[in-house]
């Protein structure tokens, strides 16, 4: 039994009762929604040592980051070290999309140290060994896919990405489209290349009961992928996008159908007048399944700075409805990110999904504004500073440089506009 | 004459000439927007070393940086550095807002460095002075703070902040209302202050028609500020705030009347769903008036990461129609900032003004994402880095972090999407 086959049987389970207390809602609330598909609970059923997460409509925005190596970059104490950032930078879970090295084992370290729910991508697993095994990816079987997903699901893998939307028909219109990008995920680009090699249907697609199937298994909750997203923003919202996305609606209630939990990706490089309807059009199409957004990025024009046109799109977007946001960190475009682009990118969501609460009145988020500001105006600097996002950084900023009144700061000294009020307003 | 005068005489300036071509428009438009308010054409009669800027509706959303000493930090060649590196990274405006040191001194040598426009806030030099010969700066005379107004703009400063809507009838509202911060900005505290010792209305609402004379001699913009600004996201779009605005509103008209040229300042700390409004209501209530916001700011609690959480309200703000953009840095709320600090605070505001003018369909805008994209898309990393806002940094990351295979980055090696999609798509 999933959280969902619970849900619809009209149980409250422990896993509810956790995630609601963390929401400060009721449990019923969890209940109700995760039986209408608008909220999973995500947690692995062998996946024990961690807190069960909530994601979706009526809860705070989370965030998710990507750690991981590459095959240009192995090294497993680094992941542990850019794990420990994320979780230290306060992310809600995490993904090892790792191409490099023993994936297995890394995996199996990153499940050991998190306290967060973990994600991962199989098949790019699948794509590694298949070039360990001297074997180009297109070569590999429906079956070998089949059984990285199996393996990754036994051992407690909590979410899974998969790209069961990159089908003849969405690639067909991404050509005629006559994209800028092409396909700019990896997923998206190892799958259309298996199925050009193969003249086949993508077995993720016409097998998609089977890995349905592993899902219901252990409750792994499938977030189904958009192998199409736009890699820039001329490419944004175009047909194979959309495609893409009535398709994993479609799935969506195929995988609920069978009592499996879902949440539906997203783009990705979207323009700031674009990124609201892109919301709507998933809520609508995929049935109000939870939104999994990467980004989005407003802009092409800022590597380096991909965390902050991230932070941008990613407000904008939990403001209107997005309930998980991926991380982009500054090396995003550039290089693997190191554990400190790892801790830039979780605090740049972070600050993202908090203004999107703001906006879309999480129970919850505008208090610790309040309770931030009472402290500023009191000029009650510690408290200010220990309710700060990121203590570490504010209080040395600070510190660098001592005001002569420690009342003040060095921007405006004595001239402190709160002094200053305050002495007006007695 | 003032541009507003040439303007309406339908004289084609070539100030004009000269902004109509950087923003690739045709010259009557600049004319007919300045006629109509909608446009300032900044530069004082006085300042001839630099290119006339403008600023408005239709135009690329322009960029300021705020640099000046404070009573505790005092370094002539600091301040010299922060013009130099805002001017590098891409900033259309700078503030000199000095109030520590010989402010005429660093105002006269940033003046001699810059190649861009300067603003001031005159009446903090004029509490400054006040301070340095011993009184309280609510002693003052009217006659003082307009002394100071003068010489300000008789050594070329081309735009500066009056905040004239500070008004017994604006701050009683403010008092009202409860607000959890109070007054916030130095020039707001400092004229509330002055009111209440001299029980007297603000000589700069009272003396109105005294600064736009000054004003229309040098072709100064006025730019109208918004003392009674939000100072944290509770306090936003009160009844304070918006009676300053209104009695700004009435106040374009007047100065406009005279032949001056004005602009708007609006908020500050402004949550996400009400940043929208706050645009509508400015350009409405300012007849269209340019408008020039600072942040806004979507959240209190990120101090040391303030040029993220303005980023985020500068884009909203931008694509709903804000013309300048006065950045925040990292160092906001916390001290006064070093030169690295300008320079991350101008680029995380650069990107949200390009952001917004994407979403506002700003001429020429798109076209840059579309060539660094091509760029991308090629693996053409020289240029895709050329193309970048900060070419130094995107150079620098990826170099940190060499790939073996050069056409590839580190993140995904071998499985680069493109590289595989270049494969796929042939």
């Amino acid at each position: 039994m999933t959280q969902l086959d619970f849900a619809r049987k009209g149980e409250i389970t422990q896993e509810m009762i956790t995630t609601a207390k963390f929401e400060g809602v009721e449990p019923e609330f969890i209940r109700a929604a995760v039986e209408a598909g608008t909220v999973v609970v995500i947690r692995n059923k062998l996946h024990r040592a961690i807190e069960p997460l909530a994601v979706g409509a009526g809860l705070k925005t989370k965030v998710n980051a990507n750690i991981g190596s590459s095959m240009d970059h192995i090294s497993p104490d680094e992941e542990i070290e850019k794990l420990q950032a994320a979780l230290d930078a306060g992310a809600d879970a995490v993904m090892d999309l790792s191409t490099g090295g023993d994936v297995d084992a890394i995996r199996k370290e990153i499940m050991k140290v998190s306290t967060v729910p973990i994600g991962t991508v199989p098949i790019y697993q699948a794509a590694l060994e298949a070039k360990k095994s001297g074997k180009s990816f297109v070569e590999l079987t429906a079956e070998e896919i089949f059984d990285v997903i199996e393996k990754q699901a036994e051992d407690g893998v909590d979410f899974m990405t998969v790209h069961s939307g990159v089908t003849l028909s969405s690639l067909e219109r991404i050509k005629n489209e006559g994209r800028i990008m092409g396909v700019v995920s990896r997923g998206g680009a190892l799958t259309a290349e298996w199925m050009k090699f193969q003249k086949k249907e993508n077995p993720l697609f016409e097998q998609f009961d089977r890995m349905v199937a592993i899902a219901k298994k252990y409750d792994v909750i499938l977030s189904l992928g958009d192998g199409l997203r736009p890699g820039c923003i001329a490419d944004a919202t175009d047909k194979g996008q959309v495609q893409e996305l009535i398709i994993l609606g479609e799935l969506t209630k195929r995988a609920r159908d069978a009592g499996v939990q879902v949440m539906v990706e997203g783009p990705g490089h979207v323009p700031i007048d674009q990124i609201e309807a892109n919301i709507l059009l998933q809520k609508r199409l995929c049935n109000g399944a939870p939104f999994y957004v990467l980004g989005p990025l407003v802009t092409d024009i800022a590597p380096g700075y991909d965390h902050i046109t991230s932070a941008i799109g990613g407000a904008i977007a939990a403001k209107a409805g997005a309930d998980f946001l991926c991380y982009v960190t500054p090396s995003e475009h550039l290089r693997l990110p190191t554990p400190e682009d790892v801790r830039e990118g979780v605090i740049a969501a972070r600050i993202a999904a908090h203004a999107g609460d703001i906006g879309k009145k999480v129970k919850g988020a505008m208090e610790k504004d309040i309770e931030l500001s009472r402290a500023r105006k009191a000029l009650d600097w510690d408290k200010q500073i220990k309710l700060s996002i990121d203590p570490v950084r504010s209080g040395r900023i600070r510190a660098e440089s001592p005001p002569e009144d420690a009342d003040v700061c060095t921007m405006c000294g004595s001239l402190c506009a709160i002094k200053i009020g305050d002495e007006e307003m007695a």
